[in-house]
């Protein structure tokens, strides 16, 4: 009996085995399939998405936003999420970032001979409960098995599909911007770390996985001036943490970015392990938050607005964009002295999205 | 300097290592890499594709289609592609089948510790040839790195975006319906498998992976009556091959689908290897060829239309759709014996797409 409750190479085969696996395991568990006339359970080679041709028709610059992200987090399961919930939000947050609200998403799933189908079952709830929380459909989708010397556990592709009137770009930091993170930071990193090591010192930590997109809606409406949008410019910072974010939108947007120490929301917790462990937070992968750049006479308002939300509610202003040490950025520590926040050389922590 | 030639874990890290692959590698060698105003040399955290309003307008029913396709190919090169090419041509083709105009692809690769920078830059050469066939951009991607003990070889997901006036589904066939091949089955399998095993009795066979939207398009317009299009169902045989394919297409549809031994088209070369290894031509995958359903009083037209087409000029009309047996494939021998074409149990030859 154990036998078949593990992935064998058949039920990625494109016969009877996949037809039964789809159905019980995919099929079953994602309540919301369709964005058109074709939805996931027509299992066709493709599904489609509907036009929104109310919201073509009165933005003239609407545009559609993909994305697409591939994970290979490990440990898959962790404390706050999964591996299905970090591919589900890191895409719907890519898409939130540029401004888009997700319109559907694929799933390339890829699992090695004697993964647990009740693990993949798991996986899959929380896929599905993240997509729930979003309102997004999950459209079409692709399985693959390989055997289990090929690879050392579940991999899952997710691509988004958003639409947006004008999407927010990296490179639109202007001087005089307030920079807004949107909560605590490394979270998600320090939470894997410990889950992965055994690490007892920081063993309540956990992940920040989360889907933007309710949270970032709101603040795009904010406007500096008639058909001005308040945010200039946001990023997710996953993989590179907030360092990497930063670098690149003050490299893009060929300005300095200035942030404050004592500003920075950092729990106790990964301040100390970041310190035992000789890592600097700022390069710790997150996966619910976002950095935002926003004129300087709404960033208390876009503040407000972002701490209604859940996601948002330990948000705050950490610094601002300068005209010094264009594409630089620039750290204020605790006692006033200063120094670069460089682009990371590597990761301190591989394998967390 | 060998070290320098190979991929490691900080090439997949989010910092500086990883943006000097993706602009030396990724950037450097797509050309065609927009699709609206944000394109894939922004390094967003996403790409935008700009609204066909004149053909949105025009088709009340116009759709976009969705389609995703992790490829984990062994080996990745063989005669007649290599894994980038199999993973454009196989997003791509999902689409045409579908009906859809290609708007863009994504992709997401997954690349182990060690694996050879060369070969990538081969693999991304591949997939620029693909889609530089068929016009399609690649906007945007991501990048992962893991371990060598965690993956042996490269994988590549694809996503893409297409439009259509409306979808041609699986499940569109009518009595009476006359089954085109549009070529040579199952050389993709077999030259797969002869190059992974080293047989010598079949080693001139190449796969036939191929971009076929360039075919399909021009039949799409033809018309069995006005508004009502020729081709009433459409599948890429791939995993599972032309059986499940035909089954998936006859089940979905409620029809019987007779198709004729005589008239598929099979090289001589894949006749004698499938039948040493005892395997069935009909369950082995494809990666150019597709399957397709046609009112009969435009099936000569549309086979003639596909025979202009490099990809179709060895298509057939291989059988018809009839009132016995709905949701079953009957194969009628040479010699005239019936025997129904069952959905694989498994995969004959595992890894191929």
């Amino acid at each position: 009996m154990a036998k078949e409750n593990k992935i064998s190479m058949e039920h990625g085969a494109g016969g009877q085995q996949m037809q039964s696996l789809i159905g019980n395991i995919i099929l079953k568990n994602f309540t919301n399939t369709k964005a058109g006339s074709v939805g996931l359970e027509a299992l066709d080679d493709g599904a489609t998405i509907a036009f929104d041709r109310a919201f073509i028709a009165e933005n003239k610059n609407a545009e559609l936003v993909m994305t697409t992200d591939s994970h290979v987090v490990k440990p898959i399961f962790f404390p706050g999420g999964d591996i299905g919930k970090v591919a589900v939000c890191g895409a719907i947050n890519d898409l939130a970032v540029m401004g888009a609200r997700p319109l559907a998403v694929s799933s390339g799933m890829i699992i090695p001979e004697g993964f647990s189908i009740a693990d993949l079952e798991k996986v899959v709830h929380s896929m599905n409960d993240a997509l729930t929380e979003v309102g997004v459909p999950l459209i079409t989708g692709d399985t693959k098995t390989v055997e289990g010397t090929a690879l050392d556990s579940i991999m899952i592709n997710i691509a988004a599909i958003g639409i947006c009137d004008a999407p927010v770009r990296d490179c639109g930091l202007r001087l005089g911007d307030k920079i807004i993170i949107s909560g605590f930071i490394a979270d998600h990193g320090m939470a894997l770390l410990t889950k992965r090591e055994g690490f007892e010192f920081s063993s309540d930590l956990e992940s920040d996985t989360a889907p933007l997109w309710k949270m970032i809606e709101p603040i795009l409406s904010i406007q500096a001036a008639p058909g001005e949008r308040a945010v200039t410019a946001m990023k997710d910072p996953t993989r590179g943490g907030v360092a990497d974010a930063l670098n690149e939108m003050a490299q893009k947007s060929k300005v300095g970015i200035r942030i404050y120490e004592e500003k920075l929301p950092i729990r106790e917790a990964v301040v100390t392990s970041c310190e035992m462990l000789g890592l600097d937070p700022l390069e710790i992968a997150n996966e619910g938050k976002a950095v935002i750049g926003v004129r300087p006479e709404c960033a208390e308002a876009v503040l407000a607005l972002l701490k209604q939300n859940t996601y948002g509610k330990d948000a705050a202003i950490i610094g601002e964009v300068v005209e010094e040490k264009p594409g630089k950025v620039i750290l204020v520590s605790e006692l006033g002295s200063t120094r670069y926040v460089d682009v990371p050389t590597g990761d301190p922590i591989p394998r967390v999205c």
